[in-house]
């Protein structure tokens, strides 16, 4: 037994002193070459490194936190109580924060300005080292607070402050890719099925639209139908349009759940899709997309990406390399059989 | 100005030594009394609280946790990643944890049993004061770990271990409620499609099924369709079922998705809902049973009652009143047009 434990109790536990000796540089010096925090010379920040890993140094939690003022820990608001938005955003985040060795604390403020106030104090108080707002529509929303002492990045939904960091998803990409696939499976007439005007994703997406409507050569067919997300609405526009445009072959439909209400509506009036007439969503929502008949060909919007992202640029800001401005993550095009 | 703040710096932050002076009891009694901890005859707990509220004693968050050795942060581990189940449970969780001023520590074990011990290595390196681990699926599951430092609720998903708290869903409960009210609008030849016969929800919803069927004098229709939670299952179930059964006037659907299959099978066999079959599902989920056509009468397994009654079983835990054993929270019907 003590020849086992003799040598384990020799062995003291390398401290930021040693490595501090080693690179023959102050306690201080060294603690900021490691936190990477501070103003240092690249070469002296390398020294300090280079002894700290000759000499196997690997400070505890607790030593980490007191040496770099820092708890590892940052808050989640999220908006959106249901979890559509928000789950994938957090899943992505918590990826790239657990690279980081950083944990969650996760708030629901249910889109409601007193309770997000409550949390952010909350989250305050308890010395998170930054925080991501996550949000649940695209539109603009007012930062969190002014001169707040940790950094924040605002997810899906951007900040309006000048000086604040957003990552949000490619609007008006989601509907250049779903009118570019029409346009390239010949589709020729084609109409536009969508959520409320007031949300800027159902207007950011038409413009999109548009944009890719022109780039072929092709007008829209009648106006865009703007109603709400909802499978009801979906199904009452498709009769509508099939009356006022009978010879349309290609719907662009501003969601998932609209288009799964347009496939419907079309396939119960007897049109074959996607021969006749050819559907693209937006979201990917694997719940809705794949239930539907045909399953959809839809847009993905990179929601866990965008929670990979704005952890990403979170642990940058805390590590004082912040990017201001708005980082917009690219949708892509999933293709099934609508 | 300077008779501004003369009158604060003199108020000077009333502490726990003011308190214990004032009730006439030591340091160590006044802060057991205050924190809910250890024995203490009841006159005592009460005299020291009346002191600290004569005085106004509000402890910061900090002196809290030294106070008391707590962190007021749980945290909580789900292992569904969707967000269908672990949401609504979250939800609850906070309300009640919030009431009790703690904040929760979101991780995503994904199903996955390394993520889930790197979690709780984690969270107990962050010294939470206890742990929720909520379930994706009604079967029960292995403990978190045995001898663990801090108290643990499971939710939805009951743990296996003795000594263990879960807070679970009455699935005979919500077969009985659905077939009850199927019994009570008149159904008399009632049939069954439901999910994996390998899950424990669709066994003990098909026993409470049987057992509100006895009490009404009936039998099943049939044997029990057992498949999977689709709705695809649905619709071709409910059409093999018309032709094995074509008298049936009742459809018990496990939940909420097959209902909306099974609603549409019959609606496109041209069944009149729910004039000539009546169909109950299981879930409330908004979005499924919303959408169905007709909107679902279905039972509500109350999530977020699971959510609030685990925090709340957890916080008695870390008070020092543990209440082991398998605790079930009612179910209830809602009824829409189906």
């Amino acid at each position: 037994m003590t020849e086992e434990t003799a040598p384990r109790a020799a062995a003291r536990r390398v401290g930021i002193a040693d490595v501090a000796a080693r690179a023959g540089v102050s306690l201080g010096t060294a603690s900021k070459a490691l936190n990477g925090r501070g103003r240092l010379r690249e070469e002296t920040r390398a020294r300090v490194r280079a002894a700290a890993e000759e000499l196997g140094f690997a400070p505890s939690n607790v030593a980490r936190s007191l040496l770099t003022g820092r708890t590892f820990t940052v808050g989640v608001i999220t908006t959106d109580s249901y979890g559509r938005f928000g789950i994938p955003v957090m899943r992505g985040a918590e990826d790239s924060l657990a690279a980081g060795e950083m944990i969650a604390f996760l708030c629901d403020s249910r889109d409601d300005p007193i309770r997000e106030q409550h949390h952010l104090r909350k989250l305050l108080e308890r010395r998170v080292d930054g925080i991501i707002v996550a949000g649940r529509r695209t539109d603009v929303r007012r930062p969190l607070g002014d001169d707040l002492p940790v950094p924040v990045v605002y997810a899906f939904a951007p900040s309006g402050g000048a000086h604040d960091c957003s990552v949000v998803s490619d609007e008006r990409g989601a509907g250049r890719l779903a009118v570019r696939h029409l346009a390239k499976t010949g589709r020729r007439r084609i109409a536009h099925i969508t959520g409320p005007h007031s949300h800027a994703s159902a207007r950011e997406r038409a413009t999109g639209m548009s944009e890719a409507l022109a780039a072929h050569g092709l007008e829209l067919v009648g106006e865009p139908f703007f109603g709400n997300w909802t499978e009801a609405w979906g199904r009452f526009a498709a009769a509508q349009m099939l009356r006022a445009h009978p010879d349309v072959d290609g719907v662009f439909c501003g969601n998932d759940v609209v288009a799964r209400g347009v496939t419907d509506g079309l396939r119960e009036a007897g049109i074959s899709l996607p021969m006749q007439i050819g559907v693209v969503g937006v979201d990917n929502w694997g719940l809705v997309a794949e239930a539907a008949r045909p399953p959809l060909t839809t847009v993905d919007l990179g929601l866990e990406e965008i929670g990979r992202r704005s952890a990403e640029l979170l642990l940058d800001a805390i590590n004082g390399r912040p990017a201001p401005g708005v980082h917009v993550v690219p949708a892509h095009l999933v293709v099934r059989e609508s």
